[in-house]
């Protein structure tokens, strides 16, 4: 391999050896069994699952690859720009800033062509503007909807959440996946009763 | 929703919350910072974007969607069949038995047609014989071997390996990734002088 390429492929290598930090993330969602928190890497792996399971829901067409592709770097710049809690407002305010840094520092680490078009990926699932980015949003509100449904309520007891906020949170299920829009309402109507969410 | 469609849908978020047990499915492989072991959602996730990033060092065409959707869903099985120390000659004997076991359990558990979807997924990939699953294996061979680079060849050494099966091990690369043979042999030339491998 020409000199070019090797320090190419060093370059990309280096980054899947970097990116290995994502398993140090912490998120505020717990386990299923409650044992512990769940980190980034195992809840894109757990989202990108359940675009595959859940694709029949979509409610436009949607391009699977695309989709996969985002959900799984959706999280990335969280190695340095760090979780910031859904329902944190104050953390909220600033993250936008913090992201953008972490980006820079992160896909520059990329060969040029390739780093743009991974940020690229994370940009389009951050802005929601596209059917491919709404799809995946669901999946990435509604895989920690189900986590907190079987922990009592664990992350909206924490942030002593009121049902309007959750239902804001979401939203993006309302117009990805409007079928499961239902079922959504009615497991929050059963957390208000449980006392996980305020009415 | 009908019916029919309300017990579709919740076989489905059902089997979504049972694959949450992947996260507690760990591997032999050390984190890179060597502070704990890895789990199969992080290593399943991990080997999703390297196959994302090496993209073009394929040796044939590929279909990413699909390679995404196996490496996804390659180790699943493991949740009922537990991971197989891949250098575990005598683990790996009944291995095929106790995964077909596996699978029978947890793919029953989707609608019909989409339980013998993913399971095709899965065996396609077992099986290593289109060029999409090839491509799919040598990502799932490059990661823990990453791993091992720098971690001190910790799982090299945990089973006293030798050259031979650790290049045994790695031939999928040399197939699919035949660009990137040259640094595997030349890396396992380094473990061997550092005395991670036998010679």
């Amino acid at each position: 391999m020409p000199n070019k390429n090797i320090n190419q492929l060093k370059s990309q290598l280096d980054f899947i050896v970097e990116v290995d930090k994502m398993k140090h993330i912490y998120r505020q969602t717990l386990l299923i069994d409650g044992s512990r928190r769940e980190n980034d890497a195992e809840h894109s792996w757990h989202i990108a699952l359940a675009a595959m399971i859940l694709k029949e829901y979509a409610d436009f067409p949607i391009n699977m690859e695309h989709v996969l592709q985002m959900l799984i770097v959706h999280d990335l710049v969280e190695i340095y720009a760090g979780d910031t809690f859904a329902f944190d407002v104050e953390a909220n305010k600033k993250k936008y800033e913090r992201e953008q840094l972490a980006a820079d520092k992160l896909f520059s680490r990329l060969p040029n062509a390739q780093g743009v078009q991974i940020r690229a990926l994370w940009e389009e699932f951050d802005a929601m503007q596209t059917f491919d980015s709404i799809f995946a949003a669901s999946l990435d509100r509604l895989q920690p909807f189900l986590h907190n449904i079987h922990t009592n309520g664990h992350t909206w007891k924490k942030a002593v959440i009121t049902k309007k906020a959750v239902i804001n949170r979401m939203l993006p299920i309302q117009t990805g996946m409007p079928l499961l829009w239902e079922w959504v309402l009615a497991e929050i109507e059963k957390a208000i009763q449980l006392g996980w969410i305020k009415e």
